[in-house]
Order: structure tokens, then C-alpha cells, then sequence
């Protein structure tokens, strides 16, 4: 049972294996994406866990759980809307989804993935 | 390794499994129950859990961990009080509670669950 | 793959074992350390990870994922100068962190891990 780590910088790991099981480090949306509403960080933090998920070895189908968090609980369908086009239909994972800030303001949504590794 | 779902809808499984482990998507009160206090609501959302984690295969005796959030945290030993008469001494899980909101006022907390099997 | 839980109280275990992975307890700073500010409290927090990792068969070098939450965004800074320091330079786990509140106004940190145990 070997830890396997990705994408590390000094603080931690974009992606950690470990037993068939995949963690991914929490999602914001790109960089360039911060000015968009809620729909769009959502989209753009999605995409960017499509391609750690598949760096991993895992892909959108193989998600165990999701814990989502929203900085205005009042817009979480914008979220929803997104989310429920992205979840594959048959291989949704669990999830919670509670409101938090975070370390700016202009971000608006966060995603804590983990997954299974396609064997 | 295969991944089981359970209790699926077009966003969610309320039950998935893999390699042993059982995630339960975060549980809140019955829906008939949200005009509870945060006793009631508590549990309402603890008798739901004891119902999943037998539909899976587990039960209130392997769960691994929770994590717990309340609306309210200055009301936290409600929660507590109820909390602490349900989990079975000798195999409480580590769990962690902080502060949340909910997409409803009404909701004052809710629970994610891991579990382990049982063989 | 039983289930092995240690330093239980009535309400949680501080360590749970299972397949592998290790479960801790989300740590606050120690009682005595309470009135420190958000650095210190990190270190007294950390300090503890560190006691129950050994405890559990662990250590720092294999840590999966932590959950950070913080009391006052604003200050998050100062978290990570002294988390930084103390995570092993490549062997990061992954991590989000978030604001959220605790149980009293004293408390500023608080950390959850996901570890592995060492074969």
C-alpha cells in the first residue's frame, strides 16, 4: 500500500493515491475564471477536476463523495445547475454541500473530490 | 474493486461503496421534520443514517467517521445531547463540528458519513 | 479488515483504524494554549496531530488529506506560514481549508486528517 503524490508544491498535493483511492485537493475555479458568477466558477473548477481526475488514473464516473461549499447559499441552484450537466447519469457520488468562505472574496464555490482509481 | 451505488437520483447516491468503505451522502432531517429544534432535527437526521448504513451492508457500530455541521454552534449541546445517546459506546467514530448554513433557514444540521462494511 | 479505534471517550474516538487508512479526530489547539493567537494556536494544534499519528502507526510523511478550517479568513496567513513549516516537503497530503466557526469564540483553528497507516 504506497502513497503515490502528484502535483505537489510546497504546501501540498493536487492529487494523492493511496490503496485505490483517490484525494484531490479542494478545487476553486482557474485563475483566469475568478471574475465569472457562480455558474461559470463552477464549470471552470469542474473542468479542472476532470483533468486531475484523469492524471490520477480516475475519471468523472469513478467519484466516491463530494463536499461542495458555496460562499452565498442563496445561489446554490446556479451551482446545482452546473453540477447536475456535469454528474455523470448512473455514477453520481455522494455529496454534501454546506455555505464557507474562503480566502478571497471573489471566490465563490470549492470542490473536495475523492475517487477510485480505474484498476 | 468495483464501486456499488446505491439510492441514486440524477445528483446524487445516497449510498456508495468501495474497497470495504461506505460514503453516505450528508443527511438532514426528514423532510416532515424541518420545523423541529435542533434536538428534533438531530434525531430525525440520526434515525435516517441508522437506515442507510443498514441498506448498505453497515450499521451504527462500523462507522469510521462524521463530520457534523450546525447552524448554530451556540446551540451545539443539543445536538450533543442526542448525538452522545445514539452513538453505541465502544465504537464511537472521530468526528469533527463546526458552524454551517444550509440552503434553508429551517435546516440546523446536517451529518456526512464514512462506514466500513461489514464482512 | 476490523475496525480499531483508540483514545475513545462517550462521544468520539481520537483515532479510528480501518483497511489501511487512519481517521483522526478534527484537533483543536490544547486547552492550555487556548488564549494564543491563530499562529500559535496551529502550532499547538499540529503538535497534537504529530502525538496521535505515531499513536495510530502513522506519522506526518503519510498523511492523505486534511480539511482546515479557520475562524477568520483574513488571518489565514498566518496558518499557513506555520503549516508550511511543519508539512514534509514531498510528502504534502492534499487539503482545503475554510472558514468556519467552533464551539467557542476562543478557539481559531481546526484540522482534519486522513492518514495512512505504515505496513
Amino acid at each position: 500500500m504506497t502513497i503515490e503524490r502528484q502535483d505537489m508544491n510546497t504546501r501540498m498535493s493536487k492529487i494523492v493515491k493511496h490503496n485505490g483511492t483517490v484525494y484531490l485537493a479542494g478545487q476553486l475555479c482557474k485563475p483566469e475564471d475568478e471574475s465569472l458568477d457562480l455558474s461559470g466558477q463552477t464549470q471552470s473548477m469542474l473542468d479542472k477536476v476532470d483533468g486531475l481526475l484523469i492524471k490520477a488514473g480516475s475519471d468523472r464516473n469513478h467519484i466516491l463523495s463530494a463536499a461542495i461549499f458555496v460562499s452565498d447559499m442563496s445561489k446554490v441552484n446556479d451551482m446545482n445547475a452546473v453540477y447536475d450537466a456535469w454528474v455523470p447519469q448512473g455514477h453520481c457520488p455522494v455529496r454534501y454541500c454546506v455555505e464557507a468562505q474562503f480566502a478571497r472574496k471573489e471566490l465563490l464555490v470549492e470542490i473536495s473530490i475523492v475517487a477510485a482509481e480505474i484498476e
